[in-house]
């Protein structure tokens, strides 16, 4: 949840921050509210979510143009597919990194724009090979503090696991110190996922705080590979849907 | 999850919510961090993230004031006793028209301060009958957008039960068209509970789609004497609780 960042210019950024349950997963709806058709796009939607997201975007009057994805999560099936069937004219977006279909590849360095109000791409590989962040643009135009979306990059005090998905705990590590500490420090840190009932952070916060990237690289690149975390239990079924933005073409035998 | 507020003047409002999975339960951390103490105040603490909460405000550096209730919950025991045998000098506060026990009794119109950031409370019974929103104040230095914490009397798309607690449905439409549909359309709603995944919504928004107080007062009854909630599972324990702030003094006998 959160308001409605004032920006000093023309662009004003409409922001929601919505959760599913199940997966623990967090799906982003940002829009500009002062351009005529109040064009919008959505972070991570989830298929069993999607019902949710359109109403809402139908009741505030929204033209959703995008449908994006941080990764190729393994963890729940991505809603881009249903998305683009039940709102004709969506375009479903993912890196170009991720291997993944989708209407729209991404480019480190590329920006997403909604209104007057864009997204800067940022490759921030670890958890995966083709994470990416996305970050407000800088600038008074823009929604002040940024808003980093970093995906299972980094989570609030913690991060995404490095053993799935030609993960890379090294990897990791350089992608969250150059790309994602190097912004300003009252930049807002919005995750794919919580556990324990946190929304928000910040990049200061994070460097702060955060118990395994505050770490030098040694200790956590052992932290990472002492985890012993259990196999992802929906691994087998995300993600071979997700390559296929959860079913867009649906598959001749689901897996 | 949400932005801090930039204000024009002197306070600055740092604002967490944070989400308590079981009970389905937002705790909402406010601080006014240009001031030297960075004093801060919780609303509605629940007593499973009572430490959770605690790291985040020693992490953040603020000094908790007041321990806050909207009202006496049915669904879950408040955190504002264990807060207080935590940290000694934090107050518990709640509507004196609640009959709970706390350290500080609120009655409408009354103002809670943290810094130069203040609450007004407005008595919104329906719900119960001690049931309170707490509304940030109005003025250039004030948060903008204005935020309102109604507890259980607004909900997102929704409004709390009236059939326990000395609810009242004629009553609770009655706060809420007075008291909180009056404030500017863009004031964010913050309630006490989310069971769908969202997180804020405005009074603009509920004016408009709230599918229960948007309709006459009469309807508004009828659809509320027909919900057939089932009995509020943990009533029996979670309300004699919440009337000693959840075991300020450890009762002699549970429940």
């Amino acid at each position: 949840g959160s308001s409605s960042s004032f920006s000093s210019s023309s662009s004003k950024l409409l922001f929601r921050q919505l959760f599913e349950n199940e997966s623990s997963t967090f799906t982003y709806l940002l829009a500009d509210v002062s351009h005529p058709d109040k064009p919008a796009l959505l972070i991570d939607p989830v298929d069993k979510t999607v019902d949710r997201d359109l109403k809402l975007i139908d009741e505030l009057g929204l033209k959703l143009i995008y449908a994006m994805n941080t990764h190729v999560h393994a963890d729940h099936v991505t809603g881009t597919g249903l998305l683009k069937t039940k709102l004709p004219g969506v375009k479903s977006v993912i890196s170009k990194a991720s291997g993944s279909k989708a209407d729209l590849f991404l480019e480190p360095g590329d920006k997403v724009s909604i209104g007057d109000i864009y997204l800067e791409v940022r490759a921030t590989p670890g958890h995966t090979a083709g994470c990416v962040t996305y970050v407000t643009g800088e600038g008074a135009d823009q929604p002040q503090p940024r808003m980093a979306f970093t995906g299972d990059a980094v989570l609030i005090r913690g991060c995404g696991r490095t053993d799935f998905q030609e993960g890379s705990s090294d990897q990791l590590y350089e992608s969250v110190h150059s790309q994602i500490f190097t912004l300003p420090k009252d930049t807002l840190i919005y995750p794919a996922h919580d556990y324990k009932g946190f929304e928000v952070s910040t990049v200061g916060e994070e460097m702060q705080h955060n118990p395994r990237l505050t770490k030098d690289k040694e200790t956590f690149k052992t932290i990472m590979s002492n985890l012993n975390l259990s196999y992802p239990k929906m691994i087998d079924v995300a993600v071979p849907a997700n390559m296929v933005c959860g079913l867009q073409d649906v598959p001749s035998q689901a897996n």
